[in-house]
């Protein structure tokens, strides 16, 4: 009896010590090959599904939950200054867009460029990378808030930037709102154009809404409909790209800011309705016969070999 | 009989009458329909194929032989110039792409930026946008030469750009030649680097090749291998946005060509390859340790709705 009882016991105590044995070796195995992984180059990536290398690849970088601000606004101070609002997420052309976009924005004087990155912290690289610039910015880390419903991209970014213009600007100097998203492309004449915007101001963007362009249709100067996708169901059919705001209005028409529950396409009419009327429009790019904003898309790289020892 | 033969006549004479009415009548309703279609917002446009849509929009466009040059290369006489060359071609985002471009080249001294546009006629409106820029520049059309077998896209427009700079450009002036396409992203940084070229300079390119970048390895300061597509098989396995070259080579080893006959990929190495061996690269960014340009690529735009009242 005593032999028989023992015998279970042992091929259990034996099976649990190879089971933990062979456990042991597999964690083991996976972690060390893990680590390869993280340095890039000695393993071959290609066998991993491509989001989890992209992330992989971005968790690589230096990341930090520090926030920076170079209020250096002192440009001109006879001129309404542009905050302009870019929201941003990591992906590997981020920082292509980014550098294209400074270039553009180191033309323009009186301006404050304030990024607001779609994650927990922001990324220091990124961070030096606008401090190269000379371009006076706010950069700052803004994840998607937990009351959010509706996923609108960029919706809690912009609403951030928002809070943060009316606890660091005093409302009694000019200044005008930009929503620039860092993948479109800006002519220079846009910024000067929109820099004394009274309330509202309006121009066609190319290539948006499925069309070449989308447009305020002008009757005297005065706007009488729009040429855009679902121009009937919306009562501003008009893309983030295709208007201005005095910054007046934060303060005027509180709460300014973008529903998050908006349904698709409703984010632009969601917001203006809060503020303006179509007879408050001010018509720009030459009563909006010019296209100066192209609402243009880059493509997601197809890479195949992902290597990490420099930062793209 | 006489009856008897008229009657067959008769038939003839009728059929062929409403023959020829008919076809007239659906001759003038195409002819009108396509008319309408040319000028856009009055017909469903949907009904046609895409790439018929585009044609027929580009052509709506005002077209040129013209050539323009404004060469105001006078900013700075101690430094090299720079001369960009830029092939393009019509499409729907060519305008924003290269006022993307012209931002970035605004901000460079002592350039020159010579376009090439892939087509019988320059695009007036196109010549217009660069004179507005400010920059100097030359804009000629070069279409596909007759003796070119294999199709490299852009390898035409860039040889007539070498041309121009042997018939234009002083040997006895430094310079460099640097071949940046019109929707790559830049750095400013790569343009102050290049600029003092000896004979060939070269550095990483981000997003290119499958990779996340491409890019000439080191060792004590010399390039060793490459770490890029088919780095074995090409002797400079380096896209055309990867280096620069001194303008003397263009009349050092004459002809300083791109091979419109050279397979896939080859076009830089069957260059280079002419003038230089791997001993007289000078790697720049840093020893190449940095991304300064990234071969980015604009989304073709899914437009459904033609509208050309307005210039895109």
């Amino acid at each position: 009896m005593i032999t028989n009882m023992r015998k279970p016991t042992f091929i259990v105590k034996q099976s649990l010590k190879i089971f933990c044995l062979l456990t042991g070796f597999a964690v083991m195995t996976w972690s060390f090959s893990f680590t390869k992984y993280i340095r890039g180059q000695f393993v071959n990536l290609n066998v991993l599904p491509e989001r989890l290398k992209e992330y992989m690849y971005f968790m690589g970088r230096r990341l930090n939950g520090a926030y920076l601000s170079s209020l250096n606004k002192a440009d001109n101070h006879d001129i309404p200054i542009i905050f302009i609002i870019t929201p941003t997420y990591y992906r590997l052309v981020q920082k292509a867009e980014l550098t294209r976009m400074a270039n553009t924005l180191r033309l323009v004087k009186q301006l404050h460029w304030i990024i607001v990155e779609d994650f927990e912290v922001i990324n220091l690289k990124t961070q030096e990378f606008f401090q190269s610039t000379g371009v006076s910015f706010t950069y700052f880390a803004q994840s998607k808030r937990s009351e959010t419903n509706n996923h609108h991209r960029g919706a809690d970014q912009r609403n951030a930037a928002l809070d943060w213009i009316m606890v660091n600007h005093n409302p009694s100097m000019p200044a005008v709102i930009y929503f620039a998203d860092d993948d479109n492309a800006y002519s220079l004449e846009i910024f000067q154009q929109m820099r004394y915007t009274k309330k509202l101001s309006m121009w066609p963007v190319g290539l948006s809404g499925g069309r070449t362009y989308e447009t305020p249709i002008l009757k005297d100067g005065k706007v009488i409909k729009f040429l855009a996708w679902k121009a009937e169901k919306r009562k501003f059919p008009i893309d983030m790209a295709g208007f201005a705001l005095n910054a007046n209005v934060l303060w005027t028409y509180k709460p300014m800011r973008f529903s998050t529950d908006a349904d698709p396409g409703m984010l632009e009419t969601k917001l203006l309705e809060r503020c303006c009327t179509w007879a408050e429009i001010e018509p720009l790019a030459d009563n909006c016969t010019k296209i100066l904003v192209w609402h243009t898309r880059t493509e997601k790289p197809k890479v195949r070999m992902f290597d990490n020892v420099l930062e793209v």
